[in-house]
């Protein structure tokens, strides 16, 4: 009787509430009443906003971990939180972690969508079990760091189901896990008109587009000029998603256009263009590899800066235009607006501001990891790369930390101000990996640019790098998943409807 | 390279149409340039339509069979035709046939969307590599039986690639397989509420809905009575898709709502809407065990007949209303608009009529098979119920007796006059199945209604009917694919990401 746990739930918070200043508003599920006044332990300095939500814990319940995002630093914190010991709460427009590393191969069909994307309640199964725990579909719009409380509304995305919702949750601590946005440099019609690489609906709109492209470039009267055009794609951005997207599409016309697109398997062309280097964090040995092989396996490099996208070519610095059918923006990323608006310190680049043991300073309870962190410049350290090594790291450190506060009964809101918070966060890159098509990749172990150390390329670094990859995909179902798909595509080929 | 053998091809059809009466038009593949004019071997009854198409082929070349559709009865006619002896061309809005009888199971996540897809280039292989076989990703929006032509309109469901494209293909012969689409009966409101269970797509918006109405429930403040209505999943229609997918529901609340939404579980249920009775076509006793097999699941059955469809609510007959977060319609189907506007004889029901060997009467070289055919009057003969049985027997047969008109030198337009068709078209059904949730299904081996046979039920049939399909599956990947699936299900259960 889940609703039963829920309601005493709700009523535990109201009974929760009637224990602060005055509140005679009664609260109750049903929509017409349902306001629940958020009084802080801190002075009341707004009037309190009217949502529904979850109110603050009361001494005697566990506390409640509020987690925005879900992405690798959110994800494998609350992997790591002990739900005998948190009520674990994540807020998050998507229900899944998605497996960044392997999403260029869904565009092509190497793997199938599911297998790169991770159900939350598979990462943390007390989110699902747990009365006190809940996943919400929703975006946090309102950090209210003074109040302990968060502001969401949910996520409907047109679906004709019911109206957006606003509600909020008061947290005992709040870890800020939203990660990052495509950086577009302020260049007109990306947005408009490219498609990022980050999110599975990305990867599902490049594969749809791709597939469309073929088979119309295929109807009679197109013309050469425009079936060029149709079949050229285009990608921006010569880091490791750029590169590896690359290489797959590149395997992808070699193994299965030629076979199943042969009337027009002479028209595809794939065109890298970086501003730099491509793979500038790699090894200078890595990278002329690299090089080599996008080269061989018929990827065009162009070094050139963009200055406009329109609806069909790009505009290059220097005036030339390259017309193209697909074009692919994997050039970086910057602050997301909801933290650029956050009222916290900052690090270097807008991201939030947090010490060496990834608190934000000057509030209580508020943590921050992942793309959307950095450490504050007092630190004197050097804010890390938006690299999901970097947020599963954090995560991990994270969870451990937020374990040993709840252990040391220091997990409510206000009551870790005494807590010994032992070692600081310290990261150490384990190496870099970047695969460029069939069974060929780069596995750089340095631990930084001008260090000495290991740098692999080929068939052994391919293996390590699926060896890797499949061993860090989270549950068993997806590693069963991945394994399935990668033997089908050699088997079989890549699969080719367009769902 | 394919470009010179298509550019070949197009030349070849310009010395075609320079075989018939005068035209001066230059035939070139720009734009600009690109007016084919079609000219037919009978009298010019209309003015020749410029648009660039496929033009008629040449005596010594291979006759062209142009199928509309890729549907059961078009895809099995296109994987029986015979390349060596026709080219073929094959136009629809989809590019792979779907597996219709898995894909209720593949809305809660039983079956992965692309394991019940099949790429035509897979049933037919030489679509895609032969130079005079062609896909094309279309639909026929006008049929000149007169001139031996179709004309056509590219699909880019609004994707911003190239403008919709006009153009036409000349036949030897035709066949119409287009299908049939859902009824409404003319009630308000169901193209814009309901979800129809026909297409991927279809599966794909019902599964984004019910777990976005799983995750909607569970936000604070929403009221009991608001998430009743979000969890209550509406069939209308108590065919063996409405049941079959009303069993993986139950089935998905049973064993995967339960676990994963224990905050919401005790709000999920489903209602199967009929006006006569569930599976009329089934022998009694197994109609008798599907209704106990569904209660005792969970399923509620309503005998009702809608009469007004709103966004939250349905209306029925006695004026009760129904409020819903899902409704699915599965009712049946009727001829489509295209159909309806064809200027050839008709069966009862609006289908197109077909003699005996399933040619259309009136008209030269066309055919029609699936939902959209039937018997005409003179025949004698009864419709054939809309069934994928039929459909896949009338394409395996429609295959044979094309290959043999094409053996008798007879498969150019025009010249099958005299060609000794052979045996008609006969149908022998081979029985019924339909599943009902977990280990549960019904065969019904008898040869219609009336007559006595074998009928099973339980967990014998359950076995039969996963064992015949999964060997009806066409490819091997997808058997494999399909059998991985469930193996997935049973160890891991259900996957619940939100993609």
């Amino acid at each position: 009787m889940a609703w039963l746990r829920n309601l005493s739930k709700f009523s535990t918070m109201k009974a929760s509430s009637s224990q602060r200043p005055k509140n005679t508003d009664p609260f109750c599920l049903l929509p017409s009443f349902n306001f629940l006044r958020h009084l802080s332990s801190k002075p009341i300095e707004e009037k309190p906003v009217e949502y529904s939500g979850l109110g603050p814990t009361k001494p005697e319940e566990k506390p409640r971990v509020v987690v925005l995002g879900s992405g690798w630093a959110g994800c494998r914190l609350m992997k790591g939180l002990d739900p005998r010991m948190y009520d674990i709460v994540c807020v998050s427009p998507r229900n899944h972690m998605v497996f960044t590393p392997l999403l260029a191969s869904t565009c092509v069909g190497t793997l199938e969508f599911r297998s790169v994307a991770e159900p939350i309640g598979r990462i943390q199964p007390a989110i699902s079990r747990e009365p006190g725990s809940y996943f919400f579909l929703a975006n946090c719009t309102h950090i209210d760091a003074h109040n302990h409380m968060v502001h969401c509304e949910t996520v409907t995305e047109g679906v004709e189901t019911i109206a957006p919702w606003k509600f909020t949750i008061s947290y005992d601590k709040l870890v800020i896990a939203l990660g990052s946005q495509p950086s577009t440099f302020g260049i007109q019609g990306v947005k408009e008109h490219a498609i990022f690489l980050r999110e599975v609906h990305h990867a599902q709109e490049i594969r749809r587009k791709l597939l469309l492209n073929l088979m119309l470039s295929d109807v009679p009267g197109i013309s050469e000029e425009e079936k060029q055009r149709l079949l050229h794609c285009v990608v921006v951005g010569g880091g490791p998603t750029g590169v590896e997207f690359s290489g797959e599409l590149s395997d992808f016309i070699t193994r299965d256009v030629r076979q199943r697109y042969a009337h027009v398997k002479d028209y595809i062309r794939v065109t890298l263009i970086e501003a730099n280097e491509i793979l500038s964090s790699f090894d200078d040995r890595l990278r002329h590899y690299a090089t080599k092989q996008l080269t061989k396996s018929g990827v065009r490099l162009v070094r050139g800066v963009v200055k406009d996208v329109k609806a069909q070519k790009i505009v290059l610095n220097d005036g030339s235009e390259v017309p193209y059918g697909l074009l692919v923006w994997s050039t970086g990323v910057g602050p997301l607006p909801i933290i650029q608006s956050l009222d916290l310190p900052k690090a270097p680049g807008g991201r939030i501001g947090v010490d060496e043991w990834l608190r934000v300073p000057s509030v209580q309870d508020v943590f921050s990891i992942g793309d959307c962190s950095g450490f504050i410049e007092s630190t004197g350290r050097s804010t890390l790369p938006a690299l999901a090594q970097v947020a599963e790291r954090q995560g991990k450190y994270l969870a451990a930390l937020l374990n040993k506060i709840g252990k040391a009964s220091a997990g409510h809101a206000n009551s870790a101000k005494e807590t010994e918070f032992g070692d600081p966060f310290v990261y150490k890159h384990l190496g870099s990996m970047a695969t460029i098509g069939r069974y060929k990749a780069l596995v750089d172990l340095r631990q930084s640019k001008e260090a000495k150390g290991l740098a692999l390329a080929g068939f052994l670094s391919f293996f390590i790098w699926r060896s890797a990859y499949i061993t860090r995909v989270i549950s068993w179902r997806n590693r069963f998943y991945v394994f399935v798909n990668w033997i089908t595509t050699v088997v079989f080929g890549r699969d080719i409807s367009r769902l």
